[in-house]
């Protein structure tokens, strides 16, 4: 399984591994592939700083990568006090009503209520940029476009190449023109922010649009040896998996140090059919794991419009909060692609790693019996 | 590239083409695959009849198969006349403004009027059967779910084998369960009738529900030799094609003989993102060509919701006709999958058949060389 990029990383395969969990991300750097650390949840530069120190520490010297969100137009500055006179009346009273209509706890009295995630802010996302180069990332991602001209710059003066995640071969070009080393080809069926293009037909039309101008790493749908061979197949460079690392081992957010929480419950239980587009997370078309309580009750007709990027986040973060720390897995809100019928059980990355490995070997022994 | 099901059929490649045009199956036939000529057009027995005979004596002895549309569900029954009262007065209005409104010509005096896809009529469609197996079909295929108990069983007692549509894992274990033999699985991003799971994530996902209880045909988003690997990399035993055919030099529909005709020319000029999911063409959900000034026309807030199979294909019939023999390429109604961004040209089936191969064999060549 070597590719350019894995030859690149100087990493066993090409295995790109996003994940908010600094454990599972040092997690897939030790067991050969890239881990690639999301950011956005750090609202707290100091966090961040200290958690990179933790990776630099816990990585047996291997590379790993951080992710930053910066979006292509900057959304309202100011901090989530100022931001939260934004939102209207109406759809605080919604959230509100539906957590109570739901039966989700309130959060104890000892809880930090959180703000929202910031990190889809321009300033804070620049500093996330200025602590990571402070480390020693080995790839700077963007997955909200191209990151800022300057940022590129910046990355490519520490010698640290640039990722960024397209939908649609228009947006991979301009993500080459500003400078962007490598592009992250995300299919419709993938968890998060997403297009409209499904994969088996957005990767190799992005990889034949780009050319030599840019590595290809394909996105949306992997889970298995098998989509490994069928990305590369397609001529991508390599793979870039997010859902898929939500319930293994190391994955100690939200309460999963104490057993799977109700969140990993329900990514454990769903079908690829359980997953829907909407603009409820994050204010943009986001796949979120469907047939919740919660998703249903944004798709009532009584309920608001969600609000436009981060107003929405902040709308509902506190509402995220209370349902993580709450114990039913009908009512959760959480990116999760297609692949999620493939997360049947809690597993260790390596294990899923070396599995991962060894179909994708029989896979092309197959192919090449086959001729 | 050989598989059970190249071997099954004695065919040089397992790529199944479905085609509404019998010049078109008969060359995929000719070129190595296997043709399947789309039945649902033929509203009239001995059209269908003359055509078969056509098809034997047009395939080099080679095998071809038969596309037939029955709806798991029965539509209501009845000719066309009969039909035609259950529309609403408001449908119609609606559409005769349309046409009005985007320049659409009327019909020549000369011409005969459309009456709609009969074929998804269940009467219609058991006559197509008993049409097909008087002639020498390898493959009767069901684009609309399983085809009822016995036509399955008539269609094995004349040694045919049968092929089922499927766009979710329940839907293709049920197929089986009936006797279906080998199971389409179509993803999201297929053109005509599809369902929401995309294929990297529907293929393996059929292939390993189904194990050894039947072959899988993998559909959606096919249009080159690396789509293939792809799809026999995740564990499909051949390709079905349907969109791609419709811009080659064979296909003479609706006006082709004569030079491309306006939906040709929409194709070609058409991207993977302008295609969308819509009901406005039968009444279930279907992709079509995107972007026309007709698909927009049923989006604005004025138009009405599209009318349940079969009367929404009657309402539309003539319309398309209309739209059809015109000459705007901004007005079609087209189904058509999102790998139309790669059609591009019009050019022979055997040519194109040619090259899905030789990619193939590189794109093979290609994953050995990299291990």
């Amino acid at each position: 399984m070597q590719t350019d990029l894995s030859k690149k990383f100087g990493i066993d395969y090409p295995i790109f591994g996003f994940t908010p969990s600094e454990h599972v991300a040092a997690a897939i750097s030790r067991a050969g592939g890239l881990g690639v650390l999301g950011c956005v949840r750090f609202n707290d530069p100091d966090e961040l700083d200290a958690t990179l120190t933790w990776m630099d520490e816990n990585t047996d010297g291997k590379p790993y990568g951080v992710d930053i969100v910066m979006p292509a137009k900057v959304p309202t500055e100011g901090s989530a006090v100022d931001l939260d006179k934004l939102i209207p009346a109406e759809h605080r009273a919604f959230v509100d009503r539906t957590l109570t209509e739901l039966g989700v706890p309130p959060l104890g009295d000892d809880a930090e209520h959180a703000t929202g995630v910031l990190g889809w802010l321009h300033s804070v996302a620049r500093s996330h940029v200025d602590v990571a180069l402070a480390h020693r990332p080995a790839l700077i991602a963007n997955a909200l476009g191209s990151p800022p001209k300057d940022v590129i710059d910046l990355a490519h003066e520490h010698g640290v190449p640039v990722a960024a995640l397209a939908g649609a071969v228009d947006h991979a070009k301009r993500h080459v023109e500003n400078g962007v080393d490598i592009v992250i080809a995300q299919g419709y069926e993938a968890g998060g922010h997403t297009g409209e293009i499904a994969s088996m037909v957005l990767w190799p039309e992005i990889v034949d649009a780009l050319g030599d101008s840019a590595s290809v790493l394909a996105a949306g749908g992997i889970g298995s040896g098998r989509q490994i061979a069928a990305a590369l197949a397609l001529g991508a460079s390599g793979v870039w998996m997010g859902s898929y690392w939500l319930t293994t081992s190391e994955y100690k957010l939200g309460g999963a140090d104490k057993g799977p929480t109700a969140i990993q419950r329900a990514l454990l239980a769903a079908t690829s059919a359980d997953t829907v587009r909407s603009r409820i997370y994050s204010g943009k078309p986001a796949r979120l794991l469907l047939k919740t309580k919660w998703t249903d009750a944004w798709a009532k007709p009584d309920a608001p419009a969600p609000l436009p990027m981060p107003l929405q986040n902040i709308l509902v973060s506190e509402a995220h909060q209370r349902i993580s720390a709450g114990s039913d897995p009908e009512v959760v809100a959480m990116p999760a692609g297609q692949i999620v019928g493939r997360m049947n059980e809690i597993r260790p990355v390596a294990e899923i790693i070396a599995e991962l490995v060894a179909e994708y070997d029989r896979t092309v022994d197959r192919l090449d019996a086959a001729r």
